[in-house]
């Protein structure tokens, strides 16, 4: 199994509503270290599981929603607990539509908020069916 | 499948008892920087594996075992090459057994003695029954 | 010369105002990851510059006021361009008054918002003059 | 599972041929930051997966065919796109040459190009036959 | 004294010509990671020492002439060893040059080559006559 | 001015004896990270402050006192507080006096004994005159 792994990060505000979440109840903020590894079991002719510039736009398209943002203002995310798991599942499906149209395989997002912590999550990209290659 | 990761880090002494282990057999020692993995399928409520204070707590609390201490005068560990596989076991273990009242799924325990080598275990957690919970 | 340098974090949320900050007019939010160092000519008869333990603590009692916060609330912040080297210059402040009692020498505080980019206040703790202790 | 990890690096030389490749295309170089990370479900009577120095003296060994290299000018791999994930293929299937004869389980080589681009390859290691030990 | 710091990478072949260099001597390459830390004494109206993004901006722009290059084949490098040390310098005078309209104050470049070894060059950034605004 | 650094690890074990110092009095032990930095207002022929390989071997050779060691059997080191502060000063002076035959210039030696905690001293090195080397 082959893997390629890029990096970028995101600078968000946001508190976590719950009785459970203590000091993180208050409006704060973090920098989101975040991971992109792509999984694959062979590689294509270039050798890449995946191009790595492209790899990396992905990463960055899908994280300029939260990038300099807070997450309490976001519509879609509001009453939902934005813990590291969360935002790492969220990143993941973010990513794995953008990537779909050419890369099918396993995808993992990591999220790191300090050196002492972070969270991940791994899944399946599919390939998509792209805009203009349906078949009758 | 996602994940949650805590860090800490312990001071200890060991010496290697055994013809293979070279200059490791002297009393020396090694500042021990443990991650500790939970993995779980699913979050809850909260949308956490775990929650990352409690997390962090257990893992302080095992290491609390080896943290400025001399593991040769351990008597628990007596003639035990003290490896850093054998203490991701350890460590493993002693978590598990502290998790297992609230969280079951993966635990991946690593132990790095320097930036160039470093050692995991990685078991399961199952649900312990927990004391005054036993059934007739 | 000798130091002695402890580290923390502090999840802070902010927005710099200010037409030439960009997407960083946003409320958003980063991980500070704060070193503070110590710097004196000579050891105490510990072979210290300072005790390690007060150090952190010192510098975990100034983070206080930062940590989990959103410090655009801050009274003391208004309308103040909360950039690096600001919070870097104001850490400093706070950790040289607590630590004038028992420390004089250089002190150094770096706040690191994200892999790519850091700050730094490099300054002078003087004795202070402790209460009860005024001669008259 | 248990797993043994070491790191080594390696400065190489190289050009990525091909349309696909932009800026990459020119002869460049990176710094390869490599992990050999061998796992196993058990210890052996020294509760190690590996002996640490000997796993690094093989990554070592396996290296030196890249180390202070332009592998534009190795013949061995002409023509082909030397990725980070063909190299860690690549130095895969050296270390699992090297180590098959005390080793069997799992391999994962990690090749590491810059703080924000990585690449891995994971496969087996089998017990290979060792030349005059064969048995009639 | 305050300071900010901005990093980068880029990606360099070269060799080190002359006897003493052993290895260095054949064409390899090395990943850069170069850091400029710009040191001012007081900030401006921003609370900044400069503006992080321009800083960025400013080190990838000299970045760009080693950026994916065989410095071997850079006229202007002819039969220079191109050490760390080397770069360290050259790099601190390209950005010097680009900085000095709206920058006066220390700047002290570090080039990194791997975990285990980089180098620097500091010296100070002087405020240049800009073109179109010389006086009579 | 002109710095070179080259990092090395050590596994120590200690204690630190002295009613100020807790958990530390215990026999334990540490990974020190040790860095040394070379500092010269110029370069040499070879555009180096000193040969990286000659700089890491002499780092090299003075932590051969302290890598594997249980510092407390030292007898040079019998009743000293052997803190990061006091250690990072024993290097400097081991390093000082094995690099005095080709260097002169600035030394810092900076201990890390965890990812939270180090210390650094930084002095002089100067010309020492060579055995055989001495004038009548």
């Amino acid at each position: 199994m082959y893997s390629l792994t890029v990096r970028r990060h995101a600078f968000v505000a946001h508190s976590l509503k719950g009785d459970s979440f203590g000091p993180a109840r208050n409006l704060h903020g973090v920098t989101l270290i975040v991971g992109a590894e792509f999984r694959a079991p062979a590689l294509d002719a270039n050798n890449t599981v995946m191009d790595v510039v492209r790899a990396s736009r992905i990463l960055k398209d899908v994280l300029a929603e939260y990038h300099y943002k807070n997450l309490d203002e976001n519509p879609g995310l509001a009453g939902v607990p934005t813990t590291m798991e969360f935002l790492a599942r969220r990143i993941h499906d973010g990513v794995a539509a953008r990537a779909a149209g050419r890369f099918r395989g396993g995808l993992k997002i990591t999220v790191r908020e300090s050196p002492e912590a972070w969270a991940s999550y791994e899944g399946e990209v599919a390939h998509r069916v792209k805009a203009g290659t349906k078949r009758a």
